[in-house]
């Protein structure tokens, strides 16, 4: 198992593009995955009762047993809360899409993000796409032009791979993504797209078992600001390229491939967690000895989803009380003069630690020292309940400034 | 019913004190509402897992079936995650005032509000207790003083009174108080305190069905952050001096004293809202025609605690995808293609109405009569989800720099 570089075309017949039609201010703002060969897919999508229109495409298509070949994808317009007007122009950036691919519609995942409530300037859309599906090509670069095409208020682009090695058969697999969201969070610029492809052939109802498994560990524990979006939507793609056996039970192989899937996605989250509107460092939580796994990823999620937390890593001020008020109100269960908090922090170099509260209450260490790790880029909570066995791990970003005055005045 | 001038010191018997100790710099910290004639009493707490000891204190002896006699109050130091140092520094507070007023110290509740994990300073707080107890007197200056003692990052003392008449006796009931709080929610200065006293004659039964069922309808519907403190307390003490017949049933009454006590516990709860930490501005948010009451509750709340919604009026940007979303992922069960949203505003000369959202689709209307609209120190947000009968509302404020930065480097 290794990382590698790379993002959606690093895995064999995945290709992509990502070009500017006209939708956003001199910024490419739709993208294309597509891969020849016919895929398997799995997906998971938001919770939010409010769906734009290409969420409610993608669950559908995802369970209509045809081979789907890629995924297209617009920034800009979320295309939500547009009723009738809404499905019909996802629809046809879809069909138009599939009729330069010579597939079908239906054989085509879509991802909008962008503002709520607008409609999708059709024409643009349409004039775009015969020139997205020209650009299409398996390099680096067009993977990298794909990634910067769904970027709304991110200020990078995010792409993650990783391969393995099946070794009956002395094949590599290769996974690789890309996806965007500063935050899973933020129903204007709606929010997280991602989208993974493989090579790997996989039987398709084990894939969706590993996408279901490795979200809940990944992309579901980051948090932004508490706002869950309209258009959250995350599609892997497997087009069985790799030419090995066919994965059809849960053997050391399926095992290898559902930890390559969690180092993308787990990068991935990491990187729209550290990249939330405004922030300036990632906080990572992480959770020991809870009484249950679901217990663990309340206590970890409360800490880096509060606002008071949040504003103290901005301010590198160690005031232990928010993270303990944090756990409190969590809804886990534990006993609060049992816990130890650490701060936790690592360079290349080396690793420091502090622990700030031994069984509940806080102990004096040096603020000095504290401010300093806490100024850090990534810094990381520990904190032990001693209540069972369970652990888990959350990621969010500090508040600061910037966040209000991105969202303060969005569509300007 | 009349919403009148006035505080802690408004019902009959009731005096009250506000000094400072040397707890904080160059304000006051300590506060003591008393009343000699003895009192029933009843009151609702955080339902935080780490609760600090004064919190605990109350709950304590609010079931302890003796006569109550007043609070005592201080601001600066929560008292929270010390063990049994808190608990034996909590005991010492009460025993203290208690001696000076001839009582016991289980009849005096405790509010403390400050920093979580350090200690109080007890050589100053026994040494302003007497100065504190000499200081009480019934008039509006005393209760502003108190009120001022309690405020920690509040820019506004917090009072409210009302008074009705039990007709058939023609007797006048007085019902005053008090709270601080720039929300219900920041762990450190460790949030919302509030004492409501009255001169009515009331069973201590009826007198905490009324104080739950009145929280649940004003304090518990407000937002600042969506942090829980670990000292939230809220105390009634009612000692009986307007001489009524003891109300011991669910009479008019009985709901008049309940009504009085809402005007009174709404009054405070939208002054918290609106002097939430670096809030410009009060949002109000009322859920019309929900299918329950709890999915009422959910969604008004929902919308006031989204962080999208509150930078978004501290822009003054109408961007309704943002409430649309909010009540999207309340959790609540409506028909999305169903909803309307209106922004209302209400001076005193006229009101002010506009329709954002019909049928769950974003109307036309004037980005500049909007951003007017939201630019008024309180604004309302209407929002009819014609799923049934029921409704709430709920009170928050705007997310802005200036809250980030009270809460980025709190304790300096």
């Amino acid at each position: 198992m290794r990382k590698i570089s790379g993002g959606v075309t690093t895995a064999r017949g995945f290709k992509a593009a990502g070009i500017y039609a006209g939708i956003r201010k001199a910024k490419k703002d739709i993208a294309l995955v597509y891969s020849e060969a016919p895929c398997v897919a799995g997906g998971t999508f938001t919770t939010n009762l409010v769906k734009a229109a290409p969420v409610v495409w993608c669950q559908d298509i995802l369970k209509n047993g045809q081979p789907k070949h890629g995924m297209i994808f617009n920034s800009g317009i979320a295309n939500a809360c547009l009723g009738e007007q809404g499905v019909k122009d996802n629809y046809e950036f879809a069909a138009a899409a599939a009729k330069e691919l010579n597939i079908e519609p239906e054989q085509l995942f879509v991802g909008s993000t962008g503002i709520i409530g607008q409609p999708l300037p059709m024409d643009a859309i349409k004039k775009g796409v015969p020139s997205l599906v020209a650009a299409l090509g398996e390099t680096e670069a067009c993977a990298l032009a794909a990634a910067e095409a769904i970027m709304t208020t991110d200020t990078k682009p995010k792409q993650a791979a990783a391969t393995f090695t099946i070794e009956d058969e002395d094949i590599e697999i290769y996974v690789g993504g890309m996806s965007k969201g500063s935050g899973m969070i933020h129903p204007n610029m709606a929010t997280m797209l991602s989208v993974v492809t493989t090579d790997i052939n996989i039987d398709e109802g084990l894939l969706q078992e590993a996408v279901s498994k490795v979200v809940s560990e990944t992309f579901n524990m980051i948090s932004v600001d508490r706002d869950t979006s309209t258009n959250d939507t995350f599609i892997v793609l497997a087009n069985g390229m790799a030419g090995n056996e066919k994965i059809v039970k849960k053997n050391k192989d399926y095992d290898n491939f559902e930890t390559a899937l969690k180092v993308v996605c787990k990068s991935l989250a990491k990187k729209m967690a550290a990249d939330g509107e405004g922030a300036t460092k990632l906080i990572e939580c992480k959770v020991r000895n809870a009484k249950t796994k679901e217990e663990a990823i309340l206590l970890s999620k409360s800490v880096v989803s509060s606002n008071l937390v949040k504003a103290m890593f901005f301010g590198a001020d160690a005031n232990v009380g928010r993270i303990l008020c944090a756990i409190g109100y969590s809804g886990a269960e534990f006993d609060p003069d049992k816990v130890d908090v650490f701060l936790e922090v690592k360079s290349n170099t080396e690793e420091e630690k502090l622990q700030l509260v031994k069984d509940g209450m806080p102990l004096k260490y040096s603020e000095e020292f504290a401010t300093e790790m806490m100024s850090q880029k990534e810094v990381t909570i520990k904190i032990d309940v001693k209540a069972g066995y369970e652990k888990a791990t959350a990621w969010g970003c500090d508040l600061t400034y910037d966040y209000v005055k991105i969202n303060g005045d969005y569509r300007s």
